[in-house]
Order: C-alpha cells, then structure tokens, then sequence
C-alpha cells in the first residue's frame, strides 16, 4: 500500500469546502466518491474513510490557527438528502484490522478536537443535520456543541451499525450518547437496535438532537443559531491567523527527517529512534514576535511535527513496535519558550499553541507502540518537553556524564506548564497521574519547579523509571529493549492501554477504554469479519450466519 | 460438557479448609491437582480453575451469612512453596472462548465480593502471602485489605502473564495495581513486564504488598494484624449465624425450577423465561422473626435463586441469548419486606441481605445477554423487585387489563430501597444512572415511592421504556424479541456493555469494562489463541511465533 500523508490544505481538498462570512466558517462535506483511499470503495452518499477525515482534521486546525476571526462553525451537507452515511463499509470490510482500528482512532481524535475547539477556543461548532445522519455520520453530529435536525419527515439520525452491520457505533457513539447527551440508557437499546434511527419530535424528546426546525425557518434559525454562539466566543475580533505552512520532511527507507524531529527506523529491532530538537537561534522576546514567526516558532513547529510522526508510524509503519525518544538541546532554551508560553496563555495564538501539544501529548498516549524515553547527556528534556518523559511507558535517565563526551551530565527540569497545560484525557495532569498514589511525591516535585535536577535527584522524585551509570547504561538499555521486542505486541498494546490510564475516566477516557476495546473485540470476532460475517456479507443480499453463542 | 453447578458446602470442598479461632477465620487454599474441572489440566501449584473458584466464592458467601462472630479472614495457601500460581494454563488454553470469558467475569465477582466483605461486612481480608503469589494468585492476594509477604529471600508477587503468556492480568491485576494500591504506571510496567516479580522491601517501596515480616515474626505477627482488625469490626459480638441450607431444584432439559424462580427455556427462540414468585404466607414481623426464618426469608430464598439462574445461564446455556424476566405476587407483600429490609438495616444479617442482593442485582448488570422485562397483570415489581427494570436492558409494560383476566392493571411501585441500599459497579444508584441527565425525572420518581404506578403513569415517569395495551402487547412484544435474536450476539454483548454504565467509572467498572474488554480482544488474537500463539504453546518447549504488527 502506498504511504498514507497526513498533510493536506483546503487547496487540495477532494471532499470538504469552507466558506467564510464574517464570524461563521461554514465546513461542507461533499465527499467525491471517486475520491477514495482504497480502489474499489467508492464512497457514496457522503460515507468516508481515511482520506476524508484526513482532510477534515486539517480543516478543524486550520480553522482555529489561521482564522482567529472564526467564532463559531457550522457543519453541514453538501449533499441533497444526506448529512452523512458514516463510514464507508467497503472499505471496512476490505481493510486490516490494524488499519480499522487506527482508522477509528483517528476519527475519534478529529472528533475530540472538535470538541477542544467548542470548548476551549472558542469556536463552537453546530452540526446542521438535513438528510440523514446515520452511524459515523450522527457521531460526526454529535461532536458538535449543537445539533439542529430539519423537520422535513426524511431527515433523521440513526446509529443503525448493529442491526445492519453487527458492530459498533464506536468512533464515540455510544459513548456520547450516554455520557455527553446523557440518553436514557433504555432509550439508547431502542435506538441503537432501530435500523430507520429517530427523526422529528422525538429526537428532542430522548436528547437525540437539541432542536428541530420546520424547513421554512431553517437557513434563518440557522444563521441566527451560528451568530448567537459567534457572539459569546472570546475570540480576537481583528486578530491576524497564522499560515500553516507545509512541513519540510524528507521520507527514505531509513526514517523521515524534519527540521526539529529526526526519526530513523531500525527494522530488524522494529524500533523507531525519534530525535527531538530543541529551539536554536533567537527565540521571540515577546507576543508580537511569537506571531511573527507564526508556524516557524519552535514549539508550534515540533508540535507539528511530531504529531506527524506518530500518525505516519502508526499507519505506515506497523511493525515497528517501540518509539525511542531522544532530545538534544539546550534546556535553558526550552524553558524560555515555556515562560513564554505561560506569560501570554491568553493570546489567542498562545492558547492554540498550547491546546495543540495537548492534544499531541494525548495522541501519544493513544499511540499502541511502547514509548521509551531516554534521557542522556546533551538532551533538553526540561518543561514542556519534560511532558513526555510522562506520557512514556518508560523513562530511563543517564547517571553522569559518558567517557569521551564533553557535555555535563543529563538533567530534567519542570515547569509550571507540566502542572496544568497539558491534562491527560483523564482530566488530570500527568504528574499528578503519575503519583496518585503519593500525595507527597506530587508536592515535591512541584516544589522543584526550574531546578536542573540530575539523574539521582530525578530519580529519587520518581520523575525517571530508573537511572544507570556509563557502566551499565549500554547493557541496561539494550536489554530493555530487546526484551520488550520479543513479548506479543497484541499483550503489550492491552497492558499498555491500562497502566496509562490511571484514575479517573472522562467521556473521552472512555470512548477510548471501554467502547474501542469491545470494539476491536467485535471486529476479531466471526459474526463480523469472518466469511460468513456482517461485513463481508455487506451488500451481497445475503444474511450472515451468525454463531448464536453468547460469551 | 457436563453441567458445572454453583452450588456447594464446605464438607464437599476440595481445594480449600476453613478453620476458625475466635473472631478469625483461615482460609486455607490446597487446591487438589486431580479435582480439575477439565480432564487432563492438572491443577499444580494452587493453580486454579472454575471450580476451585466456585468454591471459593461459596466460602466467602458462608463466611458473611453463617459467622458473623467471624471478623477478619486470613487468606492464606496450604502448599509449601507456593501461595498461589493463578489460573491454570492448560485449562485456560484449552477452554473455549466463551468458558475463558466467563471464568473471568465470575473470578473477578468473587474478588469484588471479598472486597464488598472487607468494606461493608465487617469482614477484612488479610492475604498472608508465603510463597510465589504469581499472575491470579496475586490478584488473588490483591482483592484483600492488607497483603503481608513474608521475607525469606523466596517468596514474591509477581504478574507474569505478559512476558510468560501473552495475555493480561485480567482478574482485575492491572486495574488494582494503577487504582487500588496505585502504583506509579512506569513501576507497574516493569513489574508486569519481569517474569520472576519483586519481593522483599522493593514490593513496599512499590505499593505492591503493604508489609514485608521476617520468617521469625511471621506468624506472631499475622496473628497480631488478624486480632488488630477482628477489634475494629463492628460486626455483633454473639450472634447466631444462619445456615445457607441446600437450594431445592429441578433441572430438565426444558428449564429449573426452583421454590421462588421459574425458568424455561425456549430453544428455538433462544430465549430463558424466567418467573420471579413474591412472598407468599406470613411474613416476619420483626427482625428476630426474619433471624428464624434464617434461608427461607423471602429476599434472601429469591436472590439466592436468581444468582444461581444467572451462574447456570452464563455458563451452561451459552445459546440463550435473551433473559425475559416476569413477575408474580403481591406487590404489597414485597413491600412490606422492604419495610423490614430498611428498618432494620443495621442488624447484622439483615445488612447481609441487602449487600447480596446488591451483588445479585450486578450480577444482572454483568451478563452478557439482554435482559427484558415484561410487567404485566398480577405482576409484583415493586421496591426490590423494581429493581431488575432499571438493571434491564428494556422495560415493558402491560397497559390496562387483559380480557378473560380478572386481576387489575400492572403496577409498578418504588420504595427507598430503590434509591440507594442497590447501587451498581459505578457507585450510583440505577435510577440515579436511568436519569443522569434529567434532575428533574428522578425527583419526580423519589416523590411517588410507595404509590402504585400504572402504565400510563410509569411510562410518563420514565421507569419503564414503552406501554402497550391488549391490542398491541402480544404483537409488540413477539416483535422486539424476535428482532433482538436475529441481531448478532457479540455486537449485543459489547453494546449492552456500554449502554449498561453511563456515567462514572470506578476501579470495579474498569475492571470489567477497559480491563476486560481488552482482555477479550486479546483472547481472540492469533498471537495468544492462534497454533503458534502463546497459550497453545505454553509448556511445549516451542516459543509462540508472534506475528510483529501493532494494531
């Protein structure tokens, strides 16, 4: 298969369309089924695979970054009688389960920040539902601030993936329906059991949808909907956006290099050593020169990045269980950037900028490979990069410095950002996850904020899994990795997406705990993928078998 | 397969001994190699199987109901060199899917009835861990208040399954690890990832066992924890226990029959038919009375019954994919046992009673096939009984009478008891979770405990999903039940898994809802099922031929 990209611009958008008009973009999904990521699937009546929530996921970005004068979006069909078909069945029934799976995380990370946007930048979106919103397509709906459903007897939204598929409706679905718009749980049995959904009346009355409106009030309702929502944002009235311009990348068959991360593949390891790069030259000494720099300012770019990175591994580059993170810089520098960072928080630009390594943050601990830190001598792991020593599943830390290197030995410094910026889907810091078992521990480690703090002192905060001198270093490490590489990568993906949830469950924790997991589960099972399956039988007329055991 | 039957007594144990010295009680597991479920899995090293478990849950059960002079359990292994290796490998790998599954669910209930006797019954566990406690047999020692290891340089926990057997610690080990002793996540990925475990100080530094005791003190020591925490119990000085005397029951191939539950199994629609019969003759009318009455007291006959349904069900009649429960009786006798239930709710037993039913009512939440509810004339849902609307997936009610039937209209009735002595898995009461999102539904249901609803008046209240008359009862129902059997049994399981918990998780819904689900999916994954997968190789010399992709 050839490499999938994750970048794209509305220039080149097959399926989507933005239309501006003062403060509400309005994003229309026109998918051109010809248009599809997989040969054969054509993708009617607006269904979409990859390739279309690719472009909706830069769409959702390029809304919050290059338009600060966007107060509210609105999301809609370019289609005559369907808002959305979900996703495309083919193309489910086709793909691997690997690319299933990471398919539907993606999705269901284009629909959180959805949600981040409505919530924390204040861009709101409404869902206007005309046509039929059914399976991905109401759960597209419903990551929306709003839903508005036309009442014109046709249009209705329905989750009908289990009679007509035997899945799930799991890019959220469920989960939203309990937790977000908090559906009488008996409700749900019908309505999700109900192939034909719910239109009209009713689907206010069960939380379905928050208003229906007569055709003839539609677009105007509609509008004064959209302004309504525009007028509580607190969004910059004549703030300038910023371009998100290419990323400079380079693929071999060895890695990919940008300019801020260098990712090299080690295939018989089936590991990827991933080199961050701290910030060099002049940083910006204040606001203004943030935005001058715009897409280039450090942070913004690594974020990027990165973010690249780890989409690029999960779906090109299956087999490569372990990500390695190194970082080589100058701390003091990455310190800078977080001062930055926390003094102007309420620029708007700052705010997207720091609500993006959130959301970065949180795809790597979505990410089902091992991630390994390692923090050695020349790194710059301090403040915002600090972070990801966090979201590792391991972090092991260089004691001393190494024979024949000049450079003083590996320190972690904290900043204020590691205790609030960047909460986990779980609503809680990484730190304070980390140590939810040890109040004490917690303080501490605050307590230390901005110190250079070397191996032993690291470790002793229970800020690095463990620390080995020169001596050991060597062997620890490759030890570690090798035993690590030969364990099952199904157990490891299991184990992992345990312990990196700790403590409290959020709608968003949970649509990725409990609704995926039953979800992979439903899509290994043979009343689903089997040749007798749901999806395989799709469209043929013919009914599957289903084994009528219970488990 | 032979029937595997729920029910047992300690004088028919095989693999443990109960021994009792004042206010605490031994619970010795010697599990006999040769008294396996399965021919040819040898039970070596405490390894356990179902029926191991079931037994196990059976002396839990005695504990609470026939000693209450007994107040702290010391949980401790009749082998010399092992506590306990976890569940057996060879059985494991030769159970089918749906055995594996629910050999989990009903081993993880039985942890979580230990914990309900440690938090609620005055009844701590203590795990005296002398010995490997490997895998289960450290969840084992985890699901009790206070692990004690004792130091001689041979003895550890550890949760091996990972690196050893391609699977998780899903009899609630990852999720007792990160949200029970809270164990910092890197620490619980390196413990979990080490075959041979940690022992001595290094499990206290962990949090993986809460004291360590040299082998000179061990015994005065234990004795001492025991006595400290029999002190604190406020469980009755002098009571008289009662005997859970032999459940009367008739098996045939069409159903059981028990004194107060009706079950009859409809093959061909897949469907079990199950009568639940109120209180009949006179009722105690004082606590001492329900004391006399002792296994034969109404609730407790019934719960018993119920639980022993739902066991039977799950494990011995995977194909009934349906569980229609009926009701009928004197709603006004049900409620007046709840009366008794709720003013004397401080005595011992009667505590015990409640904290079952309680158990039994998640007990429904936790299997896997979809519950309705028929209310229908001469019905008796009320208080109690009520509850089994809001655990069931559907609630239907009979609107008015039904010709040539001279009994009145179905009623249903709530009582205190509905709004807080039953919570479920998630902390909340059913209604409570039923109306998450509507304050105002639940206060209006709080205000008409006592009164008789009829159908119009249930359904307007939201306690019940829809209401039919006679012209439509016979069609509507045979039609939701036929749709329901022709959908595909896993997409239900996995739906009803998540319809079932809105809103918040806690570390017994994690258990079974990230945990578990993740679990399955990995028993279903060639690396750990498949010929050259882990499970199917274990004990043959080969190593497992994993395939290396990452989903």
């Amino acid at each position: 298969m050839t490499r999938i990209d994750f970048q794209t611009e509305p220039s080149r958008y097959r399926h989507w369309r933005l239309t501006f008009d003062g403060p509400v973009a309005t994003l229309i999904m026109d998918v051109d089924p010809d248009a599809g990521l997989f040969e054969g699937c054509e993708l009617k009546l607006n269904s979409y695979d990859l390739g279309v929530d690719i472009e909706l996921a830069d769409a959702v970005q390029r809304l919050r970054f290059e338009h600060p004068e966007v107060r509210c979006v609105v999301l809609r069909s370019g289609k005559e009688n369907v808002f959305c078909a979900g996703a495309n069945i083919r193309m489910l029934a086709k793909a691997s389960h690997g690319h299933k799976v990471n398919f539907c995380k993606f999705t269901n990370e284009t629909r959180l920040a959805i949600e981040d946007a409505s919530a924390n930048s204040g861009q709101p979106w409404i869902a206007a539902v005309s046509g039929s919103a059914a399976g991905g397509g109401y759960e597209l709906a419903m990551a929306a601030e709003h839903i508005m459903l036309i009442d014109d007897r046709r249009s209705g939204v329905a989750l009908p993936e289990l009679p007509l598929l035997a899945v799930l409706p799991a890019t959220g679905g469920l989960t939203r329906l309990t937790d977000k718009r908090m559906v009488r749980r008996d409700r749900a049995d019908v309505f999700c059991s109900t192939e034909e959904g719910v239109r009209g009346r009713r689907a206010v009355e069960w939380r379905l949808v928050d208003e229906v409106v007569p055709p003839s009030t539609w677009e105007a309702k509609l509008h004064d909907r959209a302004w309504a929502f525009a007028a509580q944002s607190d969004r910059p009235a004549d703030a300038k956006g910023i371009a998100l311009t290419p990323l400079q990348r380079e693929f071999s068959d060895g890695g990919v290099t940008y300019p801020h991360v260098r990712v090299s593949f080690d295939r018989v390891a089936r590991r990827a050593d991933v080199m961050l790069l701290g910030p060099t030259g002049t940083l910006p000494g204040d606001v203004a020169g943030v935005h001058a720099e715009g897409a280039a300012f450090w942070p913004l770019a690594l974020a990027r990045e990165l973010d690249d990175t780890l989409l690029h591994l999960r779906l090109n580059e299956p087999t490569l269980g372990q990500i390695v993170l190194r970082s080589e810089g100058d701390a003091a520098a990455v310190l800078r950037v977080d001062e930055l960072l926390d003094a102007h928080k309420d620029d708007w630009l700052v705010r997207e900028i720091r609500l993006y390594q959130k959301r970065v943050f949180k795809r790597v601990d979505m990410t089902s490979r091992s991630v390994i830190a390692l923090v050695e001598p020349g790194s710059c792991f301090a403040g915002t990069l600090a972070e990801l020593l966090f979201a590792a599943d391991r972090s092991v830390m260089f004691a001393g410095t190494r024979s024949g290197d000049n450079r003083g030995p590996a320190c972690v410094q904290l900043s204020v950002l590691n205790f609030g910026a960047y909460p986990m889907g779980n609503g809680l810091t990484r730190i304070a996850t980390r140590f939810l078992g040890e109040a004490d521990s917690f303080a501490r480690a605050r307590e230390r904020v901005g110190e250079p703090l070397d191996a032993d002192a690291a470790d002793a905060l229970g800020l690095v899994t463990a620390a080995f001198d020169e001596t050991d270093w060597d062997d620890e490490v490759r030890v570690m990795l090798e035993e690590r590489a030969s364990f099952s990568p199904d157990a490891l993906t299991a184990m992992e997406a345990n312990l990196r949830f700790a403590g409290p469950e959020t709608m968003e924790t949970r649509i990725f705990g409990r609704l995926t997991a039953w979800q992979n589960w439903v899509f290994q099972r043979p009343n689903a993928v089997g040749e007798q399956g749901s999806l395989k039988l799709y469209g043929s007329g013919l009914r599957p078998n289903f084994d009528t055991e219970r488990v």
